[in-house]
C-alpha cells in the first residue's frame, strides 16, 4: 500500500487561527492525542517568535512518543548575518527536537519587496540555515513558502530555492500554497514537475482561502507528493489550513493509501471533538466524516434508500471513523450509542427494552436543556441509575450561600456557607475561596469529609465553562464540565444553568456522587 | 467574458440541512436577497414533498424579480403510471413557475435496487416527465442524480439517461455528485466528455462529503460546465452543498468569469451573514471570502508583510466582497498590528516611537496574565489611552457584594449591592439577577444611569467564558469576553481573574467606559 506521511501543524499554523491561545498544558494534551492518533510528525511551535514555546519543548522532550516525531518550526536566518549569530536559529536549536522545519522564500517578489534583499542572498539564507541543522545531525523539513506563487512568477528561481534546500541536506521539500488561492489542476501540474525533478520526498501545505485546501492536498498526492501538512479541524491563519480530518479518511478509506495505523481511524471523530474543546472553539458539526451531521439523513427518500442500501448516500461506514449514522426526526437515532452506558449499569437491558426508550427520551429532554453528554458520560450514568432505580443519594443539600466581596484586602474574595444532611445528621460549615465556585467547592468537601473520608482521595483536575446562547449576555445559560480523579481513574461531570454557580454545583455534586458510588 | 449561470438551491437542497426549517416569510426574504445578489435561478422548494411550499409559490409568483427566475423542484413520475396521473408532477405544475427542475436516476444500481424497476422504464420516466413540462412551454433543468456514480458503474446507461432528457427538450443537464465523494480530476474528465457529447448547457451539482464541493464545481467549469448549483454558506444535507460564497468570488474575481452583476459583489458578505441569521445557524467565521477571519492576519511576519504589500497574503481585496481586513492583536503579532489602534488614539505616534515599545511590552505582560486582545480591541484601546495619558475615568468603585442563595423559591437566586462614586457624588443601590454576573450587571447600570443616561442606549449582546489553565480546577483563571452594542456599533471587552465575578466586572467596566468615551 502506498504511504502518505501525515504532518500535523495544529500547534503551529493552527495556533495562528483567530481566537486560539494554547497553554503549555493544552499543548501537551494535544501532542499526546496526536501521537495516539498516529500522525508521523507534530509541528509543535515556533520557539523564535513565541518564548512560551521553549517551556513546552522542555517538557515535551521528556516524553516517549509511540508514533510521532516532534518538530520545532522556524525561519531561515536573517539577511547578511552568520547563521550562528541568528537568535531565531539559536532558539530553534535550543528546543532540542530531533527534527526541525525551516521555512524560506520561493517567490522572487517576496525576496526583493518584502525581505528587501537579493535573490542570491535568499538562496544563501536557505542553504546556510538548513546546513546548520543537518550538520548537527538534525533532520530538516524544508517549507517553501508561497511556492506556487513563486513558480507562477519565476519558475526558474523557485526551483533554485528548492535546490538550495536539497543541496543542504533537507529530508523533504514541502510546497506551500501560502495564500490558499491555487486551483487543483495547477497544484497537480506543478507538484508533478517537482516530484520528477527531485529525488527526495515532496510535501504539500495548502491554505483554505478559496475553500479548496482539502482538494488541492489530495490532488497533490495523486501527482506524487508523499507528505501532507494540515491541521485537525482545518484550524489556521485566516480561513485555515487543509483539514486532516477530511484528508485522512479520503486517502485511507477511499483511495487506498496508508496514513495512520488502521486501528486508530476510529479515534478520528473523538479526536476532532476533543481538539475543539481544548481550543475552546465552536466545533463545525457539518464537517466531513467527523461532524454530527456528516451521516445525518433528513430527506425522507434518502432515509428510505439508506435502509435499503447504505452505499446510496454514504461514502464510508460512519463507524470506521468513530462517527454514527443519524436519521433526523427519528426514534432510531442514538439507541446503539447509549446502550453501552446502560449495559454498564444493567447488562440485561437491550436495544428494544422499554427502559431504553425512557432513557432515550430523558436524554433528548436534557439535550434540549443544553446538556451534552459526549465527554460527560459519568453524569449520564447517574441519570441512567436514577431511571433504573439503581441510584443511591449520599447527602441532601440543606442550603448554601455564597458571598463575593470587592474590593478585598484578602487574597481570596469569596466565602461560602453550606448546610448538608447525611441520613439524620446535619453538618453546617463555611470556607473561603478564590472566586465563588472555589469557595463552594471547598465548603462542600469540608462538610462531607466527616461522613465520607474517601473524598480526600479525589481532586478536581479540569474545569471548563461554555456559554450557550451567548446572545442572552450575562443572563445566558452556561454549561460547566468538571474533570476529577482519584489517582486511579478520571471522570467528567456536567451541570447546566443560567447561573454559573448553580451549574458548577450540579457538576460538583455529580462528581462526588460518582466517586462515592464506585 | 465567459458567463457562468449561478443556480441557487438554498431553499431546496439547503433546507435539507440538519436544524433548518424555514417559514414562508423566511423564504420570501431569502428569495428577495438572492435576486438582489443577482443569481440567475432560485430553486425554491419541492411542492410535491412539502405542501407548505405551494403557499410560498402562490405568494412568490406575484413578485417581479430583477435578475432571477424561480424554479420549483420535483421528481420524475412514479413507475408504471401516466405522467398526467402523477400527484407530484401535478403539484409541480400547480406551483406555476416558468421553469422547473426535474431530477431522475442515472445510476443503474439505483434504478434496479432502490426504485426497483427496469432500466428502460427509468428512461421513459425521465422522457415523459420532461416532455410534460416542455410541451406546456415550461423550461426544464434536468438534474441527473448520482450521475458520477452512475457513469463510473455503467457509462453507457448514464449517458442514455441524459439523452432521454435532452430529447424531451430539457434546457440544461446538471451532473450531480450526490454522495459528494468524487475527486476533482474525475469530475473534470467526466464533465468534459458530457460537454463534448451534448449541445445544451451542462451544469454541476456537488456535495461536500469529502470537503471538495467547491473545488469540484470550479474544476467542472474549467471542463466546460456553464451552470453551477450550490447554496449560500454551503448549507445542505449531511455536510452540505457547494458553497456559492466561495465559488462566486473565485470565478468572478480570480478567474475572469462573470456570475453575478459586478455591482452586487460587495453584497456577498452581508448576504452570507443575513442567511445565517434567517436560518438561525452559527455562521462559520472561518469561511473563505465572507468570514470575519478571512482577511485576519495574526503572525507578526504576515502582518508586517501586509503593510508592505497586501498581495502577499490576500487573494482579493476584502472590500470587493464587502468584507474587511483585520490585524489581530496578540503576542505573535508584531508592531504593525498594534499601530492601527495606537494611531486611532494618537495619530502622531510611529512604529519606532518609545510609546510603541512601552505599549507592546504592556501587551505582552497582559497576555502573560491571560488577556487576549484579538477580538477585544476596545479593552486594548483603553490601555493605550491610559499609557498615553488620554484616559478619563468615569466612575470609581466603592465596593460591591454579590450573594448567591440556593435553594431559592425565586426565579432569580442572586443579589448584588454596589456603591460607586462619580466626582463627589456617591450612589448606592442593589439589584437582583439570574446568576451573580447578571445581578452585578443590573446593579451597576442602575447605579450609573443617574449620571450617564446614555448607558440606556447600550446593551450586552454576547458573553463568553474561557477557563485558562483549567487544571487548577475551580481555582483556575477565567477569561471573560463581553460584546456590547448601542445600535450603531459593536464592541468587545475583556476581563481576566481567578474569580469569574471579578473577570466579568472588569469586562463590564471596560464596556461602559468605552461607550462613555465615544
Amino acid at each position: 500500500m502506498k504511504q502518505v506521511v501525515i504532518y500535523d501543524s495544529t500547534l503551529r499554523d493552527g495556533a495562528q487561527a483567530q481566537g486560539i491561545s494554547y497553554t503549555v498544558e493544552d499543548k501537551l494534551k494535544i501532542v499526546d492525542r496526536l501521537d495516539r492518533l498516529g500522525v508521523s510528525y507534530i509541528e509543535a511551535g515556533n520557539p523564535g517568535s513565541n518564548p512560551k514555546d521553549l517551556e513546552f519543548f522542555e517538557r515535551a522532550k521528556k516524553i516517549n512518543y509511540k508514533n510521532a516525531r516532534l518538530i520545532a518550526f522556524g525561519s531561515t536566518r536573517k539577511i547578511n548575518i552568520n547563521v550562528e549569530d541568528d537568535a531565531n536559529v539559536s532558539s530553534l536549536l535550543a528546543a532540542g527536537t530531533s527534527a526541525v522545519a525551516i521555512f524560506g522564500k520561493s517567490w522572487d517578489f517576496q525576496v526583493t519587496d518584502i525581505l528587501k534583499t537579493t535573490l542570491e542572498e535568499n538562496l544563501n539564507m536557505i542553504y546556510d540555515t538548513i546546513k546548520f541543522f543537518t550538520g548537527r545531525g538534525i533532520e530538516v523539513v524544508y517549507d517553501a513558502e508561497h511556492f506556487f506563487d513563486g513558480y507562477a512568477a519565476n519558475p526558474e528561481y523557485a526551483v533554485k530555492t528548492l535546490k538550495a534546500a536539497a543541496d543542504a541536506g533537507a529530508s523533504s521539500l514541502c510546497l506551500c500554497d501560502t495564500k490558499g488561492g491555487f486551483l487543483p489542476m495547477d497544484i497537480y501540474d506543478v507538484t508533478e514537475k517537482m516530484v520528477k525533478l527531485f529525488d527526495i520526498p515532496i510535501g504539500i501545505h495548502c491554505h483554505n482561502d478559496n475553500g479548496m485546501a482539502v482538494a488541492c492536498s489530495v490532488v497533490a498526492v495523486q501527482a506524487g507528493a508523499t507528505q501532507i501538512q494540515g491541521t485537525i479541524n482545518g484550524l489556521g491563519e485566516r480561513c485555515g489550513n487543509a483539514n486532516l480530518c477530511s484528508i485522512i479518511p479520503t486517502l485511507q478509506l477511499m483511495m487506498g493509501y496508508s496514513c495512520i495505523p488502521e486501528a486508530s481511524m476510529v479515534e478520528l471523530t473523538a479526536t476532532a471533538r476533543a481538539f475543539s474543546e481544548i481550543a475552546n472553539v465552536i466545533f463545525n458539526e457539518r464537517s466531513p466524516f467527523v461532524g454530527k451531521t456528516a451521516f445525518a439523513h433528513k430527506a425522507g427518500m434518502h432515509a428510505d434508500a439508506m435502509h435499503k442500501n447504505t452505499s446510496a448516500y454514504e461514502l464510508v461506514n460512519p463507524e470506521t471513523v468513530g462517527n454514527e449514522r443519524i436519521f433526523l426526526m427519528s426514534e432510531v437515532a442514538g439507541r446503539s450509542a447509549i446502550l453501552n452506558i446502560i449495559n454498564k449499569v444493567e447488562p440485561s437491558i437491550t436495544r428494544n427494552s422499554p427502559e431504553t426508550k425512557l432513557i432515550l427520551s430523558k436524554l433528548k429532554e436534557m439535550e434540549y436543556e443544553g446538556y451534552q453528554y459526549e465527554g460527560a458520560e459519568c453524569s449520564f450514568e447517574l441519570i441512567v441509575r436514577k431511571i433504573l432505580g439503581k441510584y443511591r443519594s449520599f447527602f441532601e443539600l440543606g442550603e448554601f450561600k455564597v458571598i463575593v466581596n470587592e474590593p478585598t484586602s484578602n487574597v481570596v474574595n469569596s466565602t461560602a456557607m453550606i448546610k448538608i444532611k447525611v441520613d439524620d445528621q446535619e453538618e453546617i460549615t463555611a470556607a473561603e475561596g478564590d472566586g465563588p465556585v472555589n469557595a463552594l467547592d471547598n465548603a462542600m468537601r469540608k462538610a462531607l469529609v466527616r461522613f465520607y473520608p474517601r473524598i480526600n482521595e479525589m481532586k478536581l483536575t479540569d474545569f471548563k465553562v461554555r456559554v450557550l446562547d451567548s446572545t442572552s449576555a450575562t443572563a445566558a445559560k452556561v454549561r460547566v464540565l468538571i474533570e476529577s480523579t482519584d489517582g486511579e481513574e478520571f471522570w467528567t461531570t456536567i451541570g447546566v444553568s443560567t447561573d454559573i454557580i448553580e451549574a458548577s454545583w450540579k457538576a460538583l455534586v455529580d462528581s462526588i456522587e460518582y466517586k462515592l458510588s464506585k
